[in-house]
């Protein structure tokens, strides 16, 4: 015969903390508790396996359970000493809910279930205390009437503000015995109005209706739609806990408290926790009584005159202190408990793992691994990667007022103040006077880099979490909010109006990337600080892992924050980025309007020293670790100036027209330049654009050698889709290799690779690979070309796809298994297929994301790269990846 | 022992027709026709393995090749009775290079070989005449002394040039006997001067040199480069011939000739050739002398008085008569001749397939098969189906002057003349008032549809084959040139400038979409004929064909053109041509910048009925042939108005102020709206515009029924990446029916099904044909999406991939078999897999392009849609397909 129902109580229990799915979270840590014989108000679980019949079978229950939820009552009656239904000494018992997850909109919980006209008389006989025993009863109406014959909870609270308006009573703790025990008249009177029948008083009908109304609520509609937002399996089904009652709030030798095994906000192993006197759980919750401290430790400086329960009930306090070791050894893990003191007798409500900072996350996790408790392994497996990022970067202080004027994407983390400007030159205007600014664009261009690199944050009005100013920045580790839809700029007037309020240039603003939002005026910022705790955390991390994390950087200050991060290289050098110096873009831009190859030999050459030195000094700071440049990718006419005083300035220095610069730009503008004339394309039409950059590398290799520093470039591009075009490349940059090779008399080491970044690239990765010496896989453009879908472009429907659960998440975020994660599935298999050992990584945002990592760690990638302030992160999530566990499963 | 030496002449011959790869085409056919027992000049052709021998084995020959050539001159010899190298009767030859293609850069032909001092004395002697002896030998000398020693051709020019301006001699033909022998020596000494040795006087060793120089120019640079952009395998090599030369300019007993079998131009059964009485078979082609007509039936109107070979030598003739009877009957095709007479001896020199007209490509075709030379397969395979687009279109009389303003790209084909407009307004005007106008646009964007509707032709001074200007030409049959960038357009002055002037609105061009012409003022057009032979092969070409042929057309008028041009039902309605005109395109402006859902629903509201219209009209045409019709595709912002008149009347009719209208098209912009808001997208954004869609569909069906139409509505949405898309989709278009079916009381039978065009969809094919009913390939997006390759974008750069040979053909014009290919198959076979009976269409661009129908074919797919001017094209190219033959392999 199926067992339908689990009892726990009195040291026993039938099931186990590993039964979550059949018993809820909650029913298994109640059974799990009761077998450590720690003392659990005695009660059974009705399984999940009950709801899956209850709805496949028209709410219909299987035929043995009403006589093992009989037999399982009658062992908490034993257990209690107390009669369920019996007018003196009755057994009262609270019904519960408890999926494997906890889930809104469904039943929660009814509690002092088992009174009636009756019962309540008994309840106020052995309390003693009849205001006690109405008041319980009063709430069990209201609950029961509530959630379980659906009378709408206003009608009760009406009933209650007009007894107290009647008797001129404020508060309720000013209702007295009687005037609960009226209300508790009113209320039946109103029910039995309502629904035309009476409150049920048969304790035995309340139960089965109670736990009706748990397994209906399972299937109610808005714990569908949250089980479709969140993929929870609907055949998972909620079990239903019935528990004895015990009191907290039965008098002065009573009290209910919750606590954690350690300090939750900085991971201290010192016990903490909040009590209160003859209160029942909700109390402390509520904040209307102010709770007291646990112990002498968990004392707030502010109030050192709260008796803590240490002092009022030392008794009960080393019982707890006993719970507190026992949960702790037994469960390895922090926890986070429920209990009541019933007539100076502790019981124990609830156990489970406490949430808690990543600050103190890391710590409870590197303490317990120095404990003994758990090992390193599990110590990884504990930390949420995407937890890290907080620590990582500057925050808000908390403490101060914000006076918010908008709410965008938290598109790059940390927190910054500074001055509004509205455009790149502007920013290095007032950052050359020593000013923070922050840059405000509708959205970014690369021709924004200089300013944003000077700013100390970045707002855009437009552009989701992958926007061209989310990216860069999170690369360069600016906080950044993007699509405040709400902020209103004005460029010619240098302002921008929101909320009916106008902020010009100059003015201070702060913005907190985390969060999204921009606050009017300075907020002060909190630093972060690395603690050893983490520092012996990545330790182990990196002996556990098996990809390698690189970084996303082409300059030296990012370079020394990625290594400080612990990047093992540089996974992608974008090389455009160095294009973008005042400095620089003017040759560039000479060279793009050159009327002839000769002319854009002549414009490279000035290029070529400022491009050698970016490479001498990332070679030089990475010193033996893989470097991987990749040549010229975005399209030509991005960096082609649009401000009428720019292009007259080109116009100038090229020694052209005013309406030539602007013919050229003509020429090259682009209907869809992510599908343009870029990558290697480029190389096949401009190739000694390729050759300059080509010679820069070498040169550069050439002259760190000589100063003893080790060197392996890693020449790439971008785009490829057929093998030819590869091939193209390589022998293009193998002639420039040799030709320096012959002009300094060094050897050098090198390798050339191609972006897999289009579809047809993935699906002649073969051939490709003939060639090829590595392959970096391009997710972010991939997830553009697999998906036709704009990075750019798409957040606005992006956002209804999730909500509608089209997509699970933003596939720029994390990427999309299904489909893009098919393509590098191939190109992997197909590259190694050719060449045996090849080496492949990933350079897209992706590198950075979690979930995305633990996907190319068993794709079976050599490494990740990812912005500097992501190296920590992915290498943690790398190793969990190792560990072939999914974090996401473990909590 | 290999036979590396295969003769030929005395009517046998070693080798056959068929052994073009091993003698080459020339020397396969000569072989051919000595077996054929034609009077075929004698002599032997070295095979192509010798030069495959003699490249590999570093210029040395087989050991047994001296002897084989030694054997076969013999046999040469004997059948002439001449002998070579000796004084009198002596035997010359020529030596012919002859590769299975002919190749420019190759060594071509040496005549006259054998000729040395001695030599040229008997053949003086032989043929009675001094002067065509020395005549002889001096072009021998500057022949053999070019191409075989390598003096540069003008050396010689230099000296006749000399002598003649010394003895005052102004033509060749006034060199007398004695002049030529004078030059003989001159030749002679500059040839010794040059090189430091004499010219070879051994025949043998000219014979050799001869040879030596045909084997070695297969591998010089300009062959080797033409071969790599051939795509010819280098390994094919090229074959040698050497042939005994024959004389038609040893008297007047002497003529030469070229014929073809029939007319070439209109293919007529008829005879038809040129000859020239005592004359070399070059000054035919010369044009020194006019020649003279082969027959009566040959003679032209212009000059009567010419005597025919059937007049002047009626015994040559009838022996000719006879050749063609026998070449016809043997070769079973045209063929095209060449013939010399040496004193009354009829020698054939040459037979191949004949070049034509596709005019008379067809008459002889199906002439030949009520013949009874070939059967319907053989005459559908003579056909190329990208000739036949000539006489689909009208075409520009080529006997009239033009003065060519520009050349760009022949977009699409036809030829028209009209007043130049710049815009579709300005359009409307003029061809309100009559004029027929041709469009001037930079490029053009959906809101010119209206303006392309009523241009006779169009012209753009951006964008390639593919542009969007291009492709819905096409489709409108209208005549295109895309990418004339000569043409400065002043949309302010309403003016181009080319060329150094001024063409005003109004003002009269012609273009020719199959040249590439833009023509300054009026060129008389020519209207194509549908010649019953076209009928007569397409009905063949329907009885063989398994794929069926649709048209891709969204209006009445297009409708019908394609049901007249053999289309078997619609393949592709784009909706959103359904919304330009000017009645209607104010509606969906007004849709679009409604303000919430019942603002868009009242706009929507008033396109139902148009809509409806436009679907009555389009069932009824194609009554009972499917309907495939695509809901709309592209992203809102095209739809909305540029300039500011519209923009103020937009504002106005909509109820909104101009900055909303702006706001809402700058809040709708998008960087790269190919990957962008668009497609199924839109649907699950607005439901409301494809509730309108399946509603115009489903009234339109009922009202068709109702008048005894047949009718099968295929509903697609495009851009499906996930399956989710679809099925959210589905059940909108299926509840829409639903309630039109309720409301009218009317059963529709209809299908619903998804466009492939993105990488995703195809990867997950397989499940998204769970649900939908058929798929049809977007093979236009899935390129643009494979290869990340922007349409619109790529034409400056795919050009030079096309020289470069990285691409063998653009992608848009004629399908990426390895990679956008490849995609097809996957989905073919991952949606039969589900679905096994599954609709398989392709309704892109390439469903008109005969190589990819081929391919499209071979993929399984059911039918291929394209534009209606193509479906005549697609039915034979499909029919070819299913003939299992490449055309491409049997010319």
């Amino acid at each position: 015969m199926n067992q339908w129902v689990y009892s726990f109580g009195n040291g026993q229990a039938d099931g186990n903390a590993s039964m979550r799915n059949l018993l809820g979270g909650k029913g298994a840590n109640l059974a799990e508790m009761s077998s450590l014989g720690l003392p659990v108000p005695p009660g059974f679980t009705l399984t999940s396996d009950v709801c899956d019949y209850y709805t496949s079978n028209d709410n219909a229950y299987p035929n043995a359970l009403k006589a093992q939820v009989a037999a399982a009552l009658f062992k908490v009656e034993a257990v209690m000493g107390l009669r369920f239904g019996e007018a003196e000494n009755t057994l009262l018992v609270s019904v519960r809910s408890g999926a494997r997850v906890s889930m809104p909109g469904m039943m929660d919980t009814v509690l002092n279930l088992g009174l009636n006209d009756k019962t309540v008389r008994g309840l106020a006989k052995v309390s003693g205390d009849e205001r006690f025993a109405y008041d319980s009863y009063r709430r069990f109406l209201q609950m029961y009437g509530d959630v379980v014959l659906g009378v709408e909870h206003h009608m009760f609270e009406d009933l209650l503000e007009d007894h107290k308006s009647q008797k001129g009573i404020q508060l309720d703790t000013d209702m007295e015995s009687n005037d609960w025990r009226d209300l508790v008249d009113d209320y039946k009177k109103m029910v039995q109005k309502e629904l035309g029948s009476p409150f049920p008083q048969d304790p035995h009908e309340q139960l089965w209706g109670a736990i009706d109304a748990v397994f209906g609520s399972w299937m109610n509609h808005r714990a569908k739609t949250y089980r479709m937002l969140y993929d929870i399996p609907e055949e998972l089904g909620t079990a239903v806990n019935v528990q004895a009652m015990v009191f907290g709030n039965m008098g002065n030798d009573c009290a209910t408290g919750v606590a954690f095994t350690r300090d939750p906000a900085n991971g201290r192993n010192e016990y903490y926790g909040e009590y209160l006197v003859n209160a029942q759980g909700e109390d402390v919750v509520a904040g209307i009584r102010t709770p007291q401290p646990l112990n002498i430790t968990s004392k707030h400086e502010n109030l050192p005159d709260l008796l803590s329960m240490e002092e009022r009930m030392p008794e009960i306090y080393t019982q707890l202190l006993d719970v507190r070791t026992c949960l702790e050894q037994h469960y390895k893990d922090m926890q986070d408990i429920e209990f009541t003191v019933q007539k100076n007798s502790l019981w124990m409500l609830q156990t489970r793992n406490g949430a808690r900072t990543i600050k103190a996350s890391l710590k409870i996790a590197t303490d317990m691994v120095e404990e003994g408790l758990i090992n390193k392994a599990e110590a990884i497996l504990r930390i949420d990667p995407s937890q890290l990022d907080q620590i990582l970067h500057p925050t808000l202080d908390s403490n101060k007022e914000r006076e918010i004027l908008g709410i965008g994407l938290p598109a790059s983390p940390g927190a910054a103040s500074g001055r509004v400007v509205f455009n790149s030159a502007d920013a290095a205007i007032w950052a050359e006077r020593g000013n923070n600014v922050i840059l405000v664009r509708t959205e970014t261009s690369p021709e924004d880099i200089g300013g944003m690199h000077v700013a100390k944050g970045i707002v855009t009005t437009r552009g989701g979490m992958t926007s061209h100013a989310a990216v860069i920045a999170r690369g360069m580790g600016t906080p950044c909010v993007s699509g405040v839809g709400s902020l209103i700029i004005d460029y010619d007037k240098k302002n921008l109006t929101v909320l009916g309020q106008t902020i010009k240039e100059g003015e201070i603003i702060t913005i907190d990337g985390t969060s999204g939002e921009v606050i009017k005026g300075e907020v002060p910022t909190i630093q972060p600080e690395f603690s050893d705790d983490l520092a012996k955390l990545m330790q182990w991390v990196d002996e556990i892992r098996t990809m390698d994390v690189r970084a996303n950087v082409e300059n030296a200050a990012d370079a020394r924050t990625a290594r400080e991060f612990g990047a093992e290289g540089i996974g992608l050098c974008r090389t455009e980025h160095m294009f973008f110096d005042a400095e620089r873009i003017i040759h560039v831009r000479e060279m793009i309007v050159a009327k002839d190859e000769n002319s854009r030999r002549i414009a490279l050459d000035k290029l070529l020293p400022f491009h050698r030195q970016d490479f001498v000094d990332l070679f030089t700071i990475m010193d033996g670790l893989p470097v991987t440049i990749r040549l010229l990718d975005p399209p030509l006419h991005e960096f082609l100036p649009t401000s009428e005083v720019d292009i007259a300035n080109l116009a100038k220095i090229a020694g052209i027209k005013v309406c030539d610069v602007k013919a050229c730009a003509a020429q090259l503008y682009e209907f869809n330049p992510m599908l343009g004339h870029r990558g290697c394309r480029l190389g096949i039409t401009h190739p000694e654009i390729y050759e300059m950059q080509a010679r820069a590398i070498f040169e550069a290799a050439s002259d760190v050698i000589a100063d003893g520093i080790k060197v392996k470039p890693e020449v790439m591009i971008s785009l490829v889709a057929i093998k030819s075009e590869f091939d193209i490349f390589k022998k293009l940059v193998e002639n420039t290799a040799e030709m320096v090779k012959n002009e300094r008399s060094q050897e050098i080491d090198f390798t050339i690779g191609a972006m897999i970044e289009l579809p047809r690239a993935v699906l002649r990765a073969g051939e490709i690979a003939e060639t090829a010496e590595f392959f970096s896989f391009g997710t972010n453009d991939l997830t553009q070309t697999a998906l036709g879908l704009s990075r750019d472009d798409s957040s606005s429907f992006i956002q209804i796809y999730c909500e509608k659960s089209i997509l699970e998440t933003d596939p720029f975020v994390s990427i999309d298994i299904d489909g893009v994660g098919e393509l590098v599935k191939i190109a992997v298999d197909s590259g190694r297929a050719v060449r045996e050992n090849m080496m492949l990584g990933v350079c897209g945002e992706h590198g950075g994301d979690p979930a995305s990592i633990e996907f190319f760690h068993k794709a079976g990638l050599d490494y990740v790269s990812c912005s500097p302030y992501r190296v920590p992160i992915a290498r943690l999530a790398a190793a969990q990846a190792a560990l072939g566990l999914r974090i996401r499963d473990s909590t």
